[in-house]
């Protein structure tokens, strides 16, 4: 968010500062992912969390791609949201002890991140497509399909093995 | 989250820390609803954000009846997650002059809000399953089938109205 208000005056404005706050999102998530994937020990969740850091890098190349097409130079505005969602992950992750409930909380914290991006990438969008700019909302709609495609692998690792791995503990 | 750390030892643990965590949410919401309300100028969102101001309250009610029914004190954990969310929300707020785009704005960090509310729901509802407890997951479950329509209603309006006015601002 900048320092000095009312800077957003349009539409466009407003596109391009959240283009720049899920952009510095990605950049956090990318640096948040490698001690998750520290921390679980289910192989598939280990799998699916390292998947979706190179996925991750992915979105941050998509960003800039985006910046590139609409003629504005990339930046990025903190974002208070997905450092609260992070700084939650991590001390969760802290005052777990056993190691399976580890992986259960661990999963709900990357879903925390998920819908996150997903409440994001979907108004930048529909801000994208009702500005003309379709090409950016098809490119920003691949992120948002991985976003969900995450999210739902993430349920199925959760129902199929580490519930009932955590509820054993 | 508590002060001390690895006190969540067991999957039931988990389950009624993060019923503390929504419980904290949820009332956090109720607080900043009002606000939100004031700022609304489109008539079909401030009615939404009315609606779904009386649900939340709601929301809250129910949550305490699950913490009832699975016979643990009603307690909150301070959240993070939904702190970073409420600050981003205002700070948007604030930063946008014109009134069609404020909508457009303030339908976005509605949406951030509804979709952490999915993802804890969700994690919350597989959880109370595992742990055999269905007259919770039932209960939570209709709270997140009211926070996805109220996510839903949040795009219908700014698909048919806000969004449209606010590019022409």
């Amino acid at each position: 968010m900048g320092f000095f208000s009312k800077d957003i005056q349009t539409m466009d404005d407003l596109f391009v500062h959240t283009l720049r706050d899920i952009y510095y999102a990605e950049q956090q998530i990318v640096e948040a992912l490698p001690a998750m994937i520290a921390k679980a020990t289910n192989s598939k969740l280990k799998e699916g969390f390292e998947r979706h850091l190179a996925e991750t890098r992915n979105h941050v190349r998509r960003i800039e791609r985006v910046f590139e097409m609409h003629g504005v130079e990339r930046g990025t505005v903190h974002c208070p949201a997905i450092d609260g969602i992070i700084k939650e992950a991590n001390e969760i992750a802290g005052e777990v002890d056993d190691k399976q409930v580890l992986n259960a909380a661990l999963i709900a914290a990357a879903q925390a991140v998920e819908h996150h991006e997903i409440a994001r990438y979907g108004a930048l969008i529909s801000w994208a497509e009702q500005l003309g700019r379709s090409d950016c909302a098809d490119l920003l709609n691949e992120t948002l399909e991985e976003e969900k495609a995450a999210d739902r692998k993430l349920t199925d690792i959760a129902k199929s093995e580490v519930n009932l791995e955590a509820s054993m503990s």
